[in-house]
């Protein structure tokens, strides 16, 4: 088929995926960086991310590159935002339309990672990273941070038995602040969503932290709900 | 300059903007809507968009075209989504980006807009559009029912005075479905982001409607804090 003339005189733009993918691990959220591995700004710290080819969706694109570096498919990934300014790679003109995973980082696929040269830095390790993919960190933030505070979180990123402290950490990630530990323990609970079970976490006390698990139904039920959740 | 090859070998793609402006008039919640110029689909409905174009950023692409229809700039404006499938666009492989704006239809130029060949339709007037946009439409609708649910809404889309009657036929207009009329306005007052005028609406009752206005520190508050609306 011809492509009609309208579409064959319209301009054509390099397209990129920038994933900003999220773990939680020892009472830290990471994020999967790599060094960049071409010019401008060989070596420079980055997202992971690639070009969408010809006959791969944006989705797809991304899902691919997620696949490569973790492993994992069939995650929950969604669309952060796409970033369009002509200046923003000092390459070329790309724009780019960045998504955000959360994954439960003890799934992922180390070695794979490792071969891609990818890496898990907390908040606090990021450095400047090249173009805007500090801006769209930023970005992904501020989307978790709503999240939080409209929606149940932790499913995606905690391991399926967690304990109180565990996710408050998470809690406190995300917000970039201390929360109350009473506080936050009563608000938790009374969401409903998780259940107790008759386990205990000893790693981190003698005593021991009692593990829970998030009650798949529930959890959902309020995520599409919503809520205001303040501490 | 010249190109690195890692951007000069990729494939690149051509990038359309499609714009979900909404405006509210005579009780209904409207849509600016064309019939498309150019083949294929050429005599279908469609959401007003455009190429991006070289040296364009994506933002201003969006701004271009609703300028261009509706004579409007400096509007509120964001981007919905992304839309990256292939076979989305039956001419040729197009990414688009999606955009979604909030007018005071009074204010817009309705001559611009009929010599560009745009019409207004109230949601259940808007007939099947061509390729994904139909989908846009409830994509956007549903991101305005979110904001009804988390934040104030009306500001954009209002007159500057306006009834609770009038207030009230928005929220039905976005959640589609009929609203309580004193419960709505018990809600509706409990924000504390209105103020009662000396003014009364006469158009749609001898008696007429108190006219209101919002106070725009106030409803920035709340935008910002967020709340959850149940009617």
């Amino acid at each position: 088929m011809s492509i009609p003339s309208f579409y064959a005189n319209s301009p054509r733009h390099l397209v990129a995926v920038d994933c900003i993918i999220f773990g939680f691990e020892d009472g830290r959220l990471k994020l999967l960086m790599m060094k960049r591995k071409v010019d401008p700004m060989e070596g420079a710290w980055s997202l992971v991310g690639g070009f969408v080819q010809e006959g791969e969706s944006t989705d797809d694109a991304a899902a691919r590159v997620l696949q490569l570096t973790t492993g994992l498919d069939n995650i929950y990934m969604d669309q952060l935002k796409c970033y369009g300014d002509v200046q923003r790679d000092t390459g070329a003109r790309v724009i780019s339309i960045a998504y955000y995973a959360l994954i439960r980082i003890q799934e992922h696929d180390r070695v794979l990672a490792t071969e891609y040269g990818a890496h898990w830095l907390s908040l606090h390790q990021i450095p400047d990273l090249i173009f805007d993919h500090s801006q769209m960190v930023q970005d992904a933030l501020a989307r978790l941070r709503d999240k939080a505070r409209f929606h149940p979180l932790g499913f995606e990123l905690l391991p399926e038995k967690f304990s109180l402290p565990q996710l408050r950490d998470l809690y406190e990630e995300i917000y970039q602040r201390e929360l109350d530990k009473r506080n936050f323990r009563k608000k938790i609970l009374a969401m409903g969503i998780m259940e107790k079970l008759d386990e205990k976490d000893k790693s981190t006390s003698k005593k021991g932290a009692h593990l829970y698990r998030f009650d798949k139904q529930k959890y959902e039920a309020l995520t599409r709900h919503g809520f205001v959740f303040e501490v």
